[in-house]
C-alpha cells in the first residue's frame, strides 16, 4: 500500500464555543489545515463525530462540511464509533490514500457538546453504551468509569489518591498548550481535596465534554506541497479492534483488550517495537481508561499503570511521555474530534513545533483513540517520514 | 487494487418489526450472509444506519453489532450518510478489501424507524436536511420533495398523474419480493385518486419508513467458499459525490448533479457504457427522485424521466428495468439498510434468482443510494465476475 503522508495540520481551542457553530468551528480547523498544507485540494472528506445529530440537531456531517467548505463535487461521509470517532475518520482517510482510491484525503473531527446542559450531554453520551442493558438502568459512562476505578483500587490495593499523576500531568503539560481548556498546573493538594463526582472519581479524573474541531490532511509523499523546513510526518501504522459493548460481557474487565490489539497491529505494521515509541497519546477521558491503557498497550505491568504515572514515568521527561499537550484531561474533551486532536498533537510534536512541551529527539509516536470502556480502540503510529 | 467479490448476501423482510429489536434485526441479516458465504470469517465490520442514536438511543452500532454476532476482536465502524448510509458503507467495505487491508468484510445497513410515531421520524430525518435553514425552519424532506416535483411539474409542464407509473411499477415488483413490505400491485386508478401527503406528493409518491437489515461479504475471488452453482458478483465500479445540503444553494436543483457524478465515476472504473446496464436501482423513496435519478445518470434527457418511466421503460421487460424487486416504494425504506438491501438485490439478478421478477440475461447492475435530494450519492456497479 501507498506511504501516507500528514502534509496539513489545523486546529481550534478546545472550550465552550457557544458563539461558533458546528460548522463554522469544522470550517477553522479546516481552513487552518489546509493553509498549513500549502492549498492542496481534497477529494475526499472524512467525518469523526459522535452526537451532532442528537446534540445539534444535524445528522449528514458530509454534507453540510463538504458544502460550508466549498468542497461540492468530493465524497463525503460521517465516521462514529462513538469516543473513537476521530480515530476512525482518521483510519478511513488513512485507508483512501493508502489504497491509491483517493489522491488527497481531508479528516475533520468535530463536536459541540455545550450548547445543551450538562445532564442532556451525559444522556446523550450513555447511548454509546449497551443501551437497552446499561443506559436503559440508569447507567452514564461517569459512573461505569467510577465502577471501573472502585474494582481497579480494590483489585491492586491502589488509594484513589494513587491516580493523582494523570491529573497532575495533563494540566502541567495544558499550560504549554495555547489550544487546550484548562492551561493551568494543579497542586497535589488540588487534586486530592477536589470534589467527588461520582466516587472515587474527583472532579479531576473526569475530561470535560467540550466543544473543538481539528483537522488534516492526507496524501502521497510526491503531492506534498511546501511545508517549510519542518520534517514530513507519515502514517507508519493503523488498526482497529472491538470488544464487547456491555462491560458486563468481558471476562476481565481490568484488561483494555482492543486497547493491546489495535496497538499491537499498529506497531507490527510500522515494523516497531514499544521500547521505540517516543510519546504516547492516551484516551484519557478518565483516569482508569489512562491507567489500563498503559497496562494493555504494554507500558507497565497489569496492576502498575497508576504506579508509573505516581512515579512520574508520564511526564515530559519520563520514560514514555502522555498527553503531552494536556490530553483529554486538560486540552478538554471534544468527543469525535479527539482522535483527531490526537495525531494534530502528534505530528506537532515530530515536527518539532510543540513549543513549551517539545520533547526532544522525537521520531515515533503512538495515538489511541476509545469508544466506550474501549469498546473499540483505533491505534496510529505516526513517525517522521 | 484487487478485485473484490460479494461471497455472502442476507437480508430480512423490510416492515414494521415491533417484536424484534435493532441487534436482532443486524444478526438476522449477518447470519444469512454468513450462511450464504459458506462460513467465511470477517475481520472488519462497516454499518450503515441514519438514526438510531435518536431513535433507538443506541449509538456505537460497531460495537452493539460486532458484539452481539460473536465477533469481538474485529474491527468495526458506523457510516452515516443520511439515506446514503448503506451505500457508504458498502463503499468503505470494498475499499478495505479493495486495498488488500481485510481479507473479508462484513458490511450490514440496519435500521428501525417503527418503533416511535410518524412525527418523530419526520423530525429526526429532518436532521438531514441543512438543519440550521431547513429543518428548524420546519421544513421535512417530505416538505422538500413536494416542492421539487411541483417545480418539476411546472418546469416541464407534467401533471402528477403522469409520475403514475414509478409507483405501479414498483409496486408490481413488490409482489415477486417476498421481502418486501408491499407484495401487492395497483391500479392507475388506485395511484389516481391516492390520498395527498404534501400535494402534489400523494401516498404513493412517498416510500414508507419501515425497519428492516441487509447484509453482505465482501472477499477476494481466492478466498471465495463453494457457493452452488450461481455465477459470482463482483463490485466492478466504485464512487460517491457530494451536493450542497441546502436545496436553495443549487444552481439548478432539477439536476442531481451527484448522481451524474459518481454513476459516471463508477461507470469508468467498470469500463462500461450506460447502454451495457441491463437494471438500475435507484433511490426512490420519493417518485420525483427517481425521475431525477433517470435524467441525471443519462437514462433519459432532463425533463424525460416521467416520460420514460410512463411509457413502461422501467419496467421488467422496460429499456432499463428499475426497482426490480420493489424499490423503496414497495419493498420499504429501511434509513441506513436501503443501499445494502439495493446490492443483495442487484446480486440477486446477476446470479439469476431473482424469482418471479428475475431479469433475463442480466450482467450489470447499477445501484445508487441518495442522501437528502442527491446531496450525498453514492453509485455501485456490480456485474457478473
Amino acid at each position: 500500500m501507498t506511504e501516507v503522508i500528514i502534509a496539513g495540520i489545523g486546529q481550534t481551542p478546545v472550550g465552550e464555543h457557544w458563539d461558533v457553530s458546528l460548522r463554522d468551528l469544522a470550517l477553522k480547523a479546516i481552513q487552518a489545515a489546509l493553509k498549513d498544507a500549502g492549498g492542496i485540494k481534497p477529494q475526499s472528506l472524512f467525518v469523526g463525530n459522535m452526537l451532532a445529530p442528537t446534540l445539534s440537531n444535524q445528522a449528514h456531517l458530509g454534507g453540510l462540511i463538504s458544502d460550508y467548505a466549498g468542497m461540492t463535487g468530493i465524497e463525503a461521509m460521517t465516521l462514529e464509533a462513538s469516543g473513537a470517532s476521530g480515530g476512525a475518520a482518521l483510519r478511513q482517510g488513512y485507508l483512501a490514500v493508502a489504497s491509491g482510491m483517493t489522491d488527497v484525503a481531508l479528516v475533520v473531527g468535530v463536536e459541540k457538546f455545550t450548547d445543551v446542559i450538562g445532564s442532556d450531554i451525559e444522556e446523550a453520551i450513555a447511548t454509546e453504551t449497551d443501551s437497552d442493558f446499561e443506559a436503559m438502568q440508569g447507567l452514564t459512562t461517569t459512573a461505569q468509569a467510577a465502577m471501573l476505578m472502585r474494582r481497579y483500587m480494590y483489585e491492586h490495593n491502589v488509594s484513589a489518591n494513587g491516580f493523582a499523576n494523570f491529573a497532575l500531568t495533563a494540566h502541567a503539560n495544558g499550560e504549554g498548550n495555547p489550544n487546550a481548556m484548562f492551561r493551568k498546573a494543579i497542586k497535589a493538594e488540588t487534586y486530592a481535596k477536589a470534589e467527588p463526582v461520582s466516587p472515587p472519581l474527583n472532579m479531576f479524573d473526569v475530561a470535560p465534554n467540550a466543544d473543538g474541531a481539528a483537522a488534516l490532511i492526507l496524501t502521497r509523499r510526491e503531492l506534498v506541497q511546501s511545508i517549510g523546513s519542518s520534517p514530513l510526518v507519515k502514517i507508519a501504522g493503523s488498526a482497529s479492534s472491538m470488544d464487547t459493548l456491555a462491560m458486563h460481557d468481558r471476562k476481565d474487565m481490568l484488561f483494555f483488550d482492543t486497547a493491546q490489539i489495535s496497538a499491537g497491529k499498529a506497531m507490527k505494521q510500522a515494523g516497531v517495537i514499544l521500547d521505540q515509541i517516543d510519546f504516547f497519546e492516551y484516551h484519557d477521558v478518565f483516569s482508569i481508561y489512562a491507567a489500563l491503557q498503559l497496562e494493555a498497550v504494554g507500558f507497565a505491568i497489569k496492576g502498575q499503570g497508576w504506579k508509573l504515572a505516581a512515579d512520574g514515568g508520564i511526564g515530559l521527561k519520563g520514560k514514555i511521555p502522555c498527553a503531552t499537550m494536556g490530553g483529554m484531561k486538560a486540552r478538554g474533551f471534544a468527543g469525535g474530534a479527539s482522535g483527531v486532536y490526537q495525531a494534530v498533537e502528534a505530528v506537532n510534536q515530530l515536527r518539532g513545533q510543540a513549543g513549551k512541551n517539545q520533547l526532544a529527539g522525537a521520531r515515533l509516536g503512538l495515538i489511541q483513540s476509545l469508544g466506550g470502556p474501549a469498546s473499540t480502540a483505533v491505534s496510529h503510529i505516526l513517525s517522521v517520514a
